[in-house]
């Protein structure tokens, strides 16, 4: 028998992978290694639980056990990896240890909490993994008001969905607009014309200077005076990727684990693939790079070196009053714009000073134009 | 020596007319009646009075007298016309006759006051004349927060006015935008933004319910459930006409004064200019109509029947924060629109089924592309 391919994690990349293997390798050794319970769910579904008002259990598409026996991988939930020694090739874990033939890890990222004058870090709530969600739920369903603190894409989700979900909605982030990594301020405008039209009071430019509790809730204080009373505090102010375990079995890391076009760490059989990894220099938190990873390290890990399909990444705002995609390099200062509108929606391609096409923004009924609009654009 | 010509009214098109008559001719005799003082005065800035920290006789360029005197005319002020008499050529005043060879009307428009639950038509303040603003200036300067009823041109600027003076305003239409009858959502989304991150609340989609008069200022609820409280309440939902003279005297009057080619309107020698006339059957209470029919119309009255030149309006909103120029039809919901974006502002040009060019937006920069465009535009 093979020595089994061990993964680290139970997110989508984990299960994307095994997945894979599952489709060139029915009976191929795996053991899934998961500091959870293994649960397959769909992650972007966590953005919208209060308009749904679903609990942590509706996300689950198959518990575990399920996931486990449908694709013959041996699942070894709650489990804690302590350290690597890739010179055993094992993992220790609290009580056990656990060899492997290769390693993949896909330990994910955890959502950054901000520092609060007033607050602990258990009164924010985070909202990356369905294990914080069901920590959060009955809060987060209960309130009536919350404070969403960093407007980016799950921020900005977030704050759509709270307030379709019958919630006031306070989102608040130092930048001057919504999405200011991903969106040129003449698009994020428009969602912020969107959002201030339901039960969203945008507070840009600013940051929570105190939040004193409250008998319930909190009374928020901002930088720029203004004052909230809220139920609930949400932060999504951005993702570290988890790096410790490959730090600490000194591998290389930077902002994330360094993988190369094999999603190939320093060390030659541990691999790293999804919000854990960083590619040419890049850690991409979203869907469609783990798909590729997952799609060419299945083909590396069972004997064929595979590179990875580099492909530009549609990543979608799923904000239902003004859905959004986008690719490329969308919140450049210099950038110019050719922006097609009508009744439909609207069209945006980027270029750069020398008419290179950098970035495209689709909105709407405009998001049928991304993916032709994707192949146009160089791979970068 | 000939009959004078006689004009109604000491607003921009009024005094556009005397200066373009004098230019032709120095000496024909001319006569101004007017309710108010006769000071000349700009009247945009009557939008920017409270950034400006500015009172009533700050905008006064020239007294009525001096105004007189500079241009040769009579001047009646605080004169009342009561009647035309058509037939007899003669205005009747309060205690007087007067009679005219030619008659021009510029009796503008009156600002529109909206019927709010708790509020005498007085509480509610207008900012269509110097007059007006004279009347309201210590409330206004005076008020810490103010509810602006009415969205469009003045109401958008007067907002960001109040708010670059260091009040607290709260904006409000029955639109579900900003300018809806001047600008498409994608350039008002802009604004709006723009204008939610200064101290502006923006109430679109509802309506005033109910205003209670408190010993300071006013509690506001309106129809969509929220509560404000303001110190004072200004209305900018828009102008009628000023046609009763008209109507009386037996003049066609449709929604203004209507008029011919040549401001003519259906009495022979009584035409009409600026905003209280028709042409076409629009009336165009903006500057630049005024200044063109001023200039066709000193022709006419001194003996060259001259066609007013027809040209598309340039629409300037003055909004510092993001300005913006129009042209054309730029409301359609129909129209399809081509942008074109960077660092410096957004030209936008709106194309109907057909592909024509039907209308323009330009904002910050860019507004020196509105000339140019709006020589492309079919004048319409």
């Amino acid at each position: 028998m093979s020595a089994p391919i061990v993964i680290v994690g139970s997110g989508f990349a984990a299960y994307q992978l095994v997945k894979a293997l599952r489709k060139l390798d029915a009976g191929h050794p795996i053991t899934v290694v998961t500091a959870d319970d293994g649960h397959e769910y769909s992650k972007p579904d966590l953005s919208h639980v209060a308009s749904r008002n679903q609990r942590a259990d509706d996300l689950v598409k198959l518990t575990g056990a399920e996931f486990a026996e449908q694709h013959n991988v041996t699942l070894m939930t709650r489990q804690t990896v302590e350290r690597i020694d890739p010179v055993q090739q094992r993992l220790e874990l609290a009580d056990q240890q656990l060899s492997y033939g290769q390693l993949v890890l896909a330990t994910g990222a955890r959502a950054m909490v901000p520092t609060i004058d007033g607050l602990a870090p258990n009164d924010i709530m985070t909202l990356n993994s369905l294990g914080e969600y069901r920590q959060h739920q009955q809060a987060l369903l209960d309130a009536q008001s919350v404070l969403v603190v960093g407007a980016g894409l799950i921020g900005t989700e977030l704050a759509m969905d709270l307030a379709n979900g019958g919630k006031k909605v306070v989102l608040t982030d130092m930048a001057p607009q919504l999405l200011p990594r991903l969106l040129p301020e003449f698009i994020a405008s428009r969602l912020h014309s969107c959002l201030s039209k339901q039960a969203v009071t945008l507070e840009l430019a600013t940051l929570v200077e105190i939040a004193e509790p409250q008998p319930q809730g909190y009374h928020i204080t901002l930088a720029n005076g203004h004052q909230h009373h809220v139920d609930a505090v949400v932060a999504a102010i951005g993702l570290r990727p988890n790096v410790q375990l490959a730090r600490q079995a000194g591998l290389r890391v930077n902002q994330g684990i360094v993988v190369d076009q094999q999603m190939r760490t320093s060390a030659g059989n541990i691999f790293a693939l999804g919000d854990c990894a960083e590619l040419d220099g890049q850690v991409q938190p979203y869907l469609q790079p783990a798909l590729l990873g997952a799609s060419a390290l299945a083909k590396t890990l069972l004997g064929t070196p595979t590179d990875v399909v580099r492909a530009n990444t549609l990543v979608k705002v799923k904000t239902p009053q003004l859905p959004i995609q986008l690719a490329g390099d969308t919140s450049r200062s210099d950038a110019q714009w050719e922006v097609k509108v009508d009744a439909e929606g609207m069209t945006a391609s980027a270029f750069d000073t020398q008419q290179r096409l950098i970035g495209i923004v689709t909105t709407e009924q405009h998001m049928k134009n991304a993916f032709p609009l994707l192949r146009q654009l160089p791979i970068g």
